[in-house]
């Protein structure tokens, strides 16, 4: 039975902590956050204790933690929790700082405790089942991934502000699940991105609607779409070319039913936002954990996985300023130095 | 918070006991079963204690029983658990002899509990968003209601012939659907079944393969087909024509991946059997009887709901027999007197 | 170059006119009609004379005849065409008293020409593509045959009252592709019909919705869906139950576009009528017969088949007047003295 | 009646013979091929004469001219038959040299004869509907438009080396589409080609596959993605999301068949090249043609809109290349001079 501390009880640490107490061999021990009322609310209703972080990664009894606090504090966390000998499970990014996260890393293998990155989206049973599909070679070798990735709507510009810009905030999630799909990181970075929804999001330097383009050493290609609006719902689709034909995972609908009038065939949306439509994914994700640590195997979302989305979403934002493609290596370089 | 027993530890018991501990309103408190190992086991599980049928019915610490046993016992529990003051939630059916059925609900009216039928199907989420567009308007006046249930593969032999037949045993949960959507009883019911599937229900005395029409008094139509072999999976549709168009229900599939290859575009097949299918289905049905029971409202599911839809079948067999259309009203009058 | 006569230039007929112009091995000769004005205006469309029905048929230049016009015309065209040596293709039904089409079908056997009977869904590639699935064996043997079949809109009382009734004018169809599908006839038929549409069909003896269950010697069963008013378009679906799977064909939609928005997903509706459905069955069609009559082979859809229609529609009639199921034997046995 | 001349009996010559003949106000008098037997089948199939281009050009009795030759022919007698007053439809592309093709504008504009380039896509009735919904505002303002394009297999690596490349001989319907969806032109094009399908390809110094990212000057984004090889079919699907929705063109399927096994759910796979799938389009570009030419009114698209395309694909060949993204008017400015 894993012991688990939870750092952070906002809205994805709610998720986390019911996840981690429907899991089998994981019980929450302890729940921190800045607002300690958050804290001990949500420790309550799990029957956990109410603690401070330095606490639960300083308490012997503790074996992993769940590091779901702003993205500015996950480094110094991942740092300390691995330094006292706990396992880590931290939400994504691993920072906005690439710099800082390559030295995090660092840290982390030398503290030789698992971190995994919270990419959810590689424990969605729909991916999941289209990457076993890949593997197996149903579609022969992929040549060409298209992902989709539409928000239902826009955070708050205040939000928007701090988030390290839709490439960093929203895009890095594609970028890992292309990692994923491809198995390989690519070689160059083309990014177009604009601010077509919302004007006050151009005002904050940001852009709301992006492509970006990806090669491969092989030849293959990569293109993910990201809007930050789509009324009708999360659009997810992910789309895989091969030599053999075409791979898609196409959304999650929120029913089945079907009703056909004068006005046409309506279907139901896509599942709403994340938390519905990923909801099975995090579960997955935690069990996923939870089995790595207590067999001691290879976490499935390294940090140098998170590194790399991090990198990635680096070149993007640097290509959509300029124009012109980045090697990716001219990222991931001149900082591991 | 509710406290119940569970009367029976098979298969469906041990969905029910999960649902029952997972309700934030509600605990597992004993467990019984003929076999006293499941009842065991099944307890342990859930932090429950294993009792005896007849200790947990006695027990005034206990709210709710909640049976799950062989369908001959339904009735003689019903009448000692309501008499003991407990609300009680069966499963289908209530029994497979009509006129038994209908004196345990006269006895059930007269010690005054509340008594659900476990016809699951009208919680899944899928059909009743279906039924709410439906009472909403959407297509008008309801003309014509076609339900598709086919199972994955049929039971075993040794199981049908204990079962009471197609009728009652898998074409019950149809005809109470029917109701559910028609709103009212049918005036006729005509039923044709034949063996195709398997040589061994015919020589059991049973059909495998049926189709059962009923007439309203209102001119509307039902028909209801099934089969106990698809041997893609569990296959449960629903469509209700109306005067302002089609409603449909579709089947839930196994994921989202669809497959392009020079041989076609491959899909999901449907969940396989109840469990996968029914599985949300099972947790807003027990949220609807805490809900009912803790508040003193009617149950949406009630004992006359299990009896009607046990006359349907009772009718469904003879018409198969003879060949001719069947009023419900000469199966339900004689057996009331 | 097959000489075609045309009789009767309504709405039917010009889409027949067309479809032998359009023909490589054919060529539209002349066009008669009760009505001149009509047969003159479609006849120059397509550079062919209008003439006397009886003209047509004695004019030895003039190879085949395609009967087009009045249902109550039907069989003595068919005897008087057949006698005078021509090629016979007639649209459905033969006649709507089965007397008198078994007695035209006893005629023209003696007189020795192909007669074709005009059950034009046998050739929509939807269902012919399905009819192959099924003789390849792709679901193994046939065991449950649905057919779903909806009007977008009932045809005008005046009509109705000389139509024979629904299951003459309208399931005639779909008894002839029960047939098709099931390569045998059934030995009973069960109706329900009543009236839900418009009370003046009601009014007019007819029935606007109807349930027609068949069984097989060997226990297969077919059901039969008809509805006048499907506003939402021509709803005409089938699909078959096997021991190795299910086959559907689908509705043939007026486009691809599908528009998602915050009301839900929208795709297009079915096709609205006949015309634009089954088009291409009708070009089809044409090319079976043209085909069958100038290398003498058997025609595919034989007067045999346009009486076994009948007789089901006729089985169907009294089954839904007095609620029995009726055997196919009864009705074809009397009258066939 | 428009009296026709049709120069190239090849395939897609073979195409308009059939179109132009079957069209109620246009006749196909001439027909004109370097291969003459080929222009003598195809005249004598449609009561045509073969004739040679220079005559047809020269003969006051023809209208128009349909240019289905070879691409290197198509500035030169664009230009001749507009000076010899004729109305012109031709095949696309104008030219492969953009600078003849902007020449060749500027003489048929000096000849005031109307010229049509032949983008079928434009008229298939599944773009043309979504075309209609973007107009009527059905999902607000137009933000990301997704064009996939494959082709089921690559042509002969003969054929690859004299076509202009991916962009010029593939990807020039997908700019027009672009064009005609997006209602402006472009403001940069940024190309990746790379090839995975076949190394004779690269060897030849084309790409196979190939994804083009263009902006707009109100921050619109477009990508178009390409492959030679798709192995089920010819994908041809255009999606755009705006701000009040997304409006998607799905594939058009060989047929509405599915089959559900143990193996899944097997639907009918895209039809299989352009033939199949645009014979519709082709059917109404020519019509519009017809329709445009008898009233005076402008073709829907001109040989400007052949030269945007070309451009287009000049950029995204020099893009592709360089890896830089280029400016439109970079394309169009010093040639245009």
């Amino acid at each position: 039975m894993l012991r688990v501390g939870l750092l952070g009880a906002g809205r994805i640490g709610q998720v986390h902590a019911r996840t981690i107490s429907q899991h089998p061999n994981s019980v929450l021990s302890a729940v921190s956050d800045a607002i300690e009322d958050s804290a001990r609310t949500l420790a309550a209703a799990h029957r956990a204790e109410m603690r401070r972080s330095e606490d639960i990664i300083a308490d012997p009894q503790i074996d992993a933690v769940l590091i779901a606090t702003p993205t500015d504090t996950h480094s110094d966390l991942i740092e300390t929790a691995t330094a006292a000998g706990k396992a880590v499970l931290c939400e994504k990014p691993v920072d906005l700082d690439l710099a800082r996260a390559m030295a995090c890393q660092r840290v982390a293998a030398q503290n030789g405790q698992p971190v995994m990155i919270g990419f959810n989206r590689r424990f969605d049973p729909n991916f999941a089942t289209l990457k076993a599909s890949l593997q197996d070679g149903e579609i022969g070798a992929p040549e060409l991934l298209a992902v989709t990735s539409f928000d239902p709507a826009p955070p708050p510009v205040s939000y928007i502000k701090v988030s390290g810009g839709l490439f960093r905030d929203m895009m890095i999630h594609d970028f890992d699940l292309s990692n994923y799909m491809m198995g390989a990181l690519p070689e160059t970075v083309s990014a177009v991105g604009t601010s077509v929804v919302d004007p006050e999001i151009a005002a904050a330097g940001d852009v709301d609607t992006a492509v970006v383009t990806m090669t491969y050493a092989d030849g293959r290609i990569a293109v993910i779409k990201n809007s930050r609006r789509a009324v009708y719902g999360y659009d997810q689709r992910v789309e895989i070319l091969g030599s053999g034909g075409l791979l898609q995972a196409q959304n999650v609908l929120e029913h089945t039913v079907v009703k056909s009038t004068a006005d046409g065939v309506l279907s139901a949306k896509p599942t709403y936002f994340f938390l519905e439509r990923y909801m099975a994914a995090y579960r997955a994700e935690w069990d996923a954990f939870v089995t790595a640590v207590t067999t001691g195997t290879q976490v499935p979302v390294t940090l140098e996985d998170g590194v790399a989305a991090l990198a990635m979403a680096e070149a993007a934002t640097r290509s959509a300023r300029t124009g012109a493609p980045v090697r990716l290596e001219e990222i991931l370089k001149p900082v591991a130095k």
